[in-house]
């Protein structure tokens, strides 16, 4: 079934589709082929009926009375969410968590191949860390300009130098950023930024705790 | 002037006062006394009335005309986060990502230190990473014994061993995760987990990508 893209699909339900995928794909390496739509929904932590309604964005998908044939539904989500192809990622920074994202297993699983680092510390430039060399982020345009691009940018600079290289970012071409600052990048239309806040993160939970918030934080 | 918490924050809302305080840190260090409120909106990526609105729901801050004191204004943002505190953390999975979390500066900078490292590899048991020993998941119980609990967890383990992990966390009494993994994490009433889902931000990515999706995800 080709997937039929809705403008209309919470982003919530989007980010709930990769979490089914990532269970689906951990149940076909055991080797499952079918799964009951009530142990799907336990093992991603939701009721069926959100699965459903999930899935009923993008067309019908398990089968009545028997549940879910692990192997197609996870080819349909790896299509509905692009991943059914190989992307290729720049990292921008290449500090302690560039560097662990790089060997990050699970983004190679998943078909996502680091294909140049940029820095802007002539200590790093020239050195080499997971098999690529580290250029200096002034020769972005350069690098860009021979060897083609990369489809995504992940921008794990200090948070000074964030909103810099993602001017540099857009002006040589690339429109997705995966953001692991806790800065709000400006990007103007047709660029699109997700944010791994983690320091924000760690400041909600710090917030929760101490205020008791549970199931009061929505949003 | 003593926070007030208001159970009917927004989890949205708080988030962005860790990133206004994030900013007003960064201008802190800069020297600057005070800022405008559309100055400080602008480098947040939002609105004035926004941070008006945000802060409200603590109490007045600001003087009309003038704008924000920063020193002040970051002490009291602080106050609200609970990050006015030193918080001790427990990294759990101590592979390329973990090690990069321990050494992450913004942490540090924050008061968010690591008082231990656990993992189940027998290879890095017994080693040491960032002047810490790194301990067997096995002993979580005996170290909180003998050596007292720590704050928050940052679990960085691989998928399969998520859950588990953090049943052995709430079994010896640590309320607040991290979670660093992909896994929707099962946990009782009184215990708290903030995700910060790298892959399925990635994945959210280029299904926006794909689908052209610009400002229509909500949620």
């Amino acid at each position: 079934m080709q997937s039929q893209y809705s403008p209309k699909v919470p982003k919530i339900a989007v980010l709930r589709l990769a979490l089914y995928a990532k269970n689906l794909d951990f149940l076909e390496r055991q080797g499952l082929e079918i799964i009951s739509s009530l142990r799907l929904a336990e093992l991603c932590g939701v009721n069926p009926a959100q699965i459903r309604k999930d899935l009923a964005y993008f067309g019908q998908f398990g089968v009545r009375g028997r549940g879910y044939y692990v192997k197609s539904l996870l080819q349909e989500l790896h299509t509905i969410l692009g991943i059914n192809r190989r992307w290729t990622l720049g990292l921008v920074g290449a500090g302690n968590l560039g560097r662990a994202l790089l060997h990050h297993a699970q983004f190679a699983r998943e078909g996502f191949v680091f294909s140049v680092i940029f820095d802007k510390d002539p200590a790093k430039v020239g050195t080499q860390v997971g098999g690529l060399l580290i250029r200096h982020i002034n020769t972005l345009g350069q690098w860009i300009g021979n060897e083609g691009s990369f489809d995504i940018a992940m921008l794990a600079t200090g948070t000074q130098a964030a909103q810099t290289c993602t001017g540099l970012l857009i002006k040589y071409g690339i429109r997705a950023i995966l953001n692991f600052t806790p800065v709000k990048l400006q990007v103007p239309e047709g660029v699109y930024v997700e944010d791994v806040d983690m320091t924000l993160r760690l400041n909600l939970l710090c917030y929760r705790v101490i205020t008791g918030s549970e199931h009061s934080l929505n949003g």
